[in-house]
């Protein structure tokens, strides 16, 4: 199994060569030690002895593949050059992200480990020095880990405007009361980026009441980790619901200004949905890749797989949903780059789009495995469990639906129609 | 949330008065302590103390709603009064699995747990008296667990006939040699039914190289438990993959004849079919139930979910979901009892249908939750996964499929076409 | 090609017996003869003396056929014995409906044609004594021709509370204006049932402004019919847009009380869509027989069609659908009958779940037969435009899927839930 | 309505100058006057004066929009330049096809009508000097019409190789024997391209038995014409079957050489499928224009379909399906351009989802406009059949679904895997 990139016609040069690249590292470093690496999750087949051994080989490993990344300066590419990552633009990440996607955990041996990644990026983005010496660096150096709390369980994730959690100004202090969840790294987190109804009678900062981000260290008075919250029967999970309460963080700890959280959390789920997907589409050539090559060599009464009918509607069907979300997250991906006024549309596109595909993809394959495409010998029952979240996270199907419908009818109402044929 | 039964007209008047008696059981003891009793598997959302004191009241609640069931007469339905049993027929089962899957965990309350109770009932109708004795009794006064031993990797579940587990006869012992998985209840059970291809030299116990259940303890020498297969990232299972080697058991261990294990997996996976389509059943009910419900309350852009058509569509798709798939289980469950020639086919029929119309309700179930939807805070999670694990369990769809084409087309070979009108 | 019918467990023997001998006609006189009938349709295939020598025959043929059907007492099944027909109820003549529906215009040879027939039950219904002499009684003898009159192109079929045509009592006459479109047999009838919104000043007959049947002869002055609305490329169809201006008919013309009307309709639609949904299943058993038959005989790319799993999938599916369809359609027809609450949902529920799965079946019939399944040599083209059309006739889809909706979470918001298990 | 076109980044200069022009002319030219040049059409809505004026009307209409298209330089877009063509490429011609499929009628204004610009095309490419002479201009002229004779009633269209038809040479003649149907343009014809099995015992014109075009004159005797094959109910249609019976034609009708039929259908259906995809996606392009302009305006039950969650879903599944048909069409086309070994894939690939996804738009459009959407006051019902004959003509879905699975198990076979990213 490995990746095999030619060069796509009419792309810019410069990613078609960080795609070889990127493919490269994955067939030669990761692929190969896939088994190993992950073999410590195995939880109860193996004894505690193997385990260990296991864990100590899968860290080794992880260390000389992040050195190679490095060497082949791949390291931390959302990053800028001067925070010591590779600097690359939005459409290079997104064809990138591709690639890492197809092997499993890749993107952590290239630096890339949500949420912590986006917050960066966002601190990057909207830090102050101060901010970017105290919380950036650390997190950059591994030294720290980070939360993004935005979820509330009393309101629909798909309208940010509702959240409630409320920052109140009381002198030079933020005093937050909320109630979040679903909090992301909620429980190995050194602090969190916590959404914010922002309030400051003096209105210094910026709009009263408007959405706003608050960095605020886990281990402030006030912040009630209440659980992971287990989800698809797992005990536990590092996504927390967690309670705010009274909890004072000073004000310089504002990321951004009062009333910029919005944008800010747009930009996060804009370039975000499209690397999403694009992450969704390295897992299904992952996932295609396993079904056509379980159809090779299993044989069902009296025939290989790959000789029936049904198995090759399979791989037919798949190959058109693989094309069909592939070219239009590429697609979407250039109107963002090109602020096309349609990306916005075309986004929401694909957010609905390409998890749809994506499931129907790692479904067949499943129903091409068996009982062993739902065990942990595969990482397809894992695509499968991604596959559903992606659909009610960041905003279900239904919302994004009718954003696209809004802005479509929106076009006709101003008597212009659709932009025939983009 | 309860469930509204009332007799359905033209249903035998004692099967109505079963659902009525076992909803009213349901409602009255099992939903109002559901929560309860399965809160100790919160794992990591509750400290230690407040784990075992959890532990403790529900193994009390459990105590409690037994006793019940058994003064109303439902323990055990599946086993014949002198076993302990209710004694239901079929048909009567097949309806009261509806209810009591509508409540999480609910059959075990009512004496019923796979795939002990599978196995029970066929050593009931295969096993000697010496047997029923030795496995049948300890197993019914829980003092023994049990597993079923049958698919192998190496070959399609959906196809018996091709297992390679071999029991050669050597003296008045079997020699078994084979490597089995997802053999269920595998790391509790104290035996093991086991499904071979058996080769007596003799002769003596029918005909060799058939399929045949032999009863194998599980402290015999050479079975060796390799692990419990961890399934949609679960650390682990009770789902075993397992090498028989050199594995030596009498002959008196044979369950029913040499070549009787195709026909006993058929009566288990028959019978059986319409048990788990039923189940499947109570558990879209409850997921509608949720989803109902919730839109009744939860409040997104300025409305209740209730009054958008999107959910408006969920609802009225998963009622003809609901009801489609019942009244074909029901349709089939007639014709097993008739035995109508075209049970097969509707069976394999049922085996399609229904876990793709229990996979769209909880799926629609899931997406009107949002976060809470694939969390463990509602039993629909773990519904997604069960469905998904229906289409692939007992033979895939896709094997299904041909046999139902091949019964139909068949008749029409022969001449007299399908039977309009049943 | 033939019926195969067998009794039904469980179902009133009168009723396998009505489609015994319905089946029994159907197979011995009306399919060896459906080429010869309806041949004369062929058009430009045939020379013009062919086509009048091929008319000749066709009536002959008919003529001959309804003889027997008289003699088999099953001449108008839908209309009381004192009045020349069978004299059925709603259940016996849904199941006829079904096996009528095989044979392509079998039902004119039984006396059934719409609109004629809805429009004489109607009569029957609410008609006076001397209505019933004057437009009944020809009706039947075959003298007139009617037809219905209610959609209108301004307003939505599925709203008929929004109807605008009026009627304004003047002294002893209705002054009818409007317009209307899809008014069935529009160029043969004699008269049409107008559906209006009726103003009496003197409200002596009932409500003002409430929905009202009224009698209109078609050579009433006012009454012009604009056109045959051709619908899917034909020239020409009876589907008619007609504008009604200053039509003026006596008051005795009323049909049933002013208010009327709606209940009227709900009567038409309530049983018709049963009937609709069994007229759908009788050609989806057709399209079922025509696909599997294909499939024993053709052959493709060195195989039988019946051997290919496409196939095989097409004829599994096709089963599940045609049960699944049939199942749904004989449940609301027993609530129907039994005057069950839950009709009016289970009725939305057939008039979206049968289409659909009609449309299905045909569809794959049609992809088995290649060109000659859009040919007019076979049935299945008119079915798949048939099946188009009734998703959009009696109100769309969409409205039907708002009303269950609507009637389902009434009963959750009465507290009860849904009646589990009906 | 009208055509908004901008241009498409990255595309050659000279196609988006094409695409600007093409709907210009068609914005200007031909949608104002689309009603009345096809009003003639509407049959028997029409006196036979109204109908006859509109027909003079109409045939003014035409000579006056061609003129105009002419002096811009797009007529006979397909032929080249020495033929009195536009001489466009390939790309450019599917560009421009998309355009024109917007409006109904007017690829014909630009001098394009199937099936004679496909066999013009065939002549210019394997055409001697004295064929064009004698079939080619008079064809290009308008002075002649053509058909293309290739599929059979007897064998599956998709398998070209299955072809019977036979043509025996004697002498300096062949003699056609076989059997022939939905020939296009059947009854007009002057001349046919037949598909024969060419056997020439001297084997001095290439390889006896293999696939070879022959060009027929229709009155050449033997050429018996026996229907024009009704589809979906229509009387009759320029579709014919035909029988050949010892039809006598010279040797130099021969079109290229013996056994070069083949690959000359390939050259047509290869081209000719993307064609017909930019044709189903223009088409798709005016069906949801008509969409959405329906709901801004069409009021039910108090409010705007525009405002309806229904219909927002319509108009946003229908805008992915756009998309997604529009990306794989275009990245198939530009395969095709750059002789791309994956090109048979792709195209295989837009011949099963194009048509899907076509008949997807226009089954909502259709339901969005209710009675109207299936009446020929709109294109949409025309669009609706179609869509469905794309799916089984030039090969059914199955067929290329089949082929696609083999191209790419073929590239697993020999080791490489599928090409990642393209």
């Amino acid at each position: 199994m490995a990746i095999n990139v030619t060069p796509i016609p009419g792309l810019d040069p410069a990613i078609n060569d960080l795609r070889r690249r990127t493919a490269h590292l994955i067939n030669t470093e990761v692929l190969p030690n896939e088994e190993e690496m992950w073999r410590s999750r195995r939880g109860a087949e193996l004894t505690e002895d193997e385990r260990e051994t296991s864990r100590r080989r899968s860290i080794e490993l992880r260390e000389q593949i992040k050195a190679k990344v490095f060497q082949a300066g791949l390291w931390a590419p959302h990053l800028p050059k001067e925070y010591g990552g590779a600097g690359l633009d939005f459409l290079s990440l997104a064809y990138m992200y591709e690639i890492l996607a197809y092997a499993v955990g890749a993107s952590s041996l290239f630096g890339i480990a949500a949420p912590n990644s986006g917050n960066a990026s966002i601190l990057v983005k909207y830090g102050t020095e101060e901010q970017k010496r105290k919380w950036l660096l650390p997190l950059i150096a591994g030294e720290m880990e980070s939360g993004f709390s935005m979820t509330e369980p009393d309101h629909a994730g798909s309208d940010p405007r509702s959240i409630e959690t409320e920052a109140v100004r009381d002198g030079d202090h933020w005093v937050i009361n909320g109630h979040k969840w679903f909090t992301s790294n909620g429980i190995d987190a050194n602090f969190f980026i916590v959404m914010c109804r922002a309030n400051d009678a003096t209105g210094e900062m910026g709009t009263p009441g408007r959405m706003t981000q608050i960095i605020v260290p886990t281990d402030t008075a006030g912040v009630n980790i209440i659980r992971g919250i287990g989800v698809f029967g797992h005990a536990t999970s590092d996504h927390c619901e967690i309670r705010y309460e009274n909890v004072r963080v000073p004000i310089e700890n504002t990321l951004g200004l009062v009333g910029q959280g919005h944008q800010a959390a747009q930009d996060r789920l804009g370039a975000g949905r499209v690397y999403h997907c694009m992450n969704s589409i390295g897992q299904m050539w992952r996932a295609f890749d396993l079904m056509v090559e379980r159809s090779l060599v299993r044989e069902v009464h009296g025939g290989l797989l790959k000789d029936k009918q049904f198995i090759q509607g399979f791989i037919a069907e798949s190959y058109m949903d693989l094309q069909s979300a592939r070219l239009m997250t590429i697609n979407a991906a250039e109107k963002v780059a090109n602020d096309d006024p349609d990306a916005r549309t075309a986004i929401s596109a694909i957010k609905v789009f390409v998890p749809a595909a994506f499931h129907r993809v790692v479904d067949r394959a499943i129903q091409v495995w068996g009982g062993a495409g739902v065990s942990n010998d595969l990482p397809l029952a894992q695509m499968y469990l991604t596959a559903r979240v992606l659909r009610l996270a960041d905003g279900p199907d239904e919302v994004h639906k009718i954003l696209m419908a809004k802005n479509i009818i929106h076009r006709y109402e101003e008597g212009t129609g659709w932009n025939f044929g983009t």
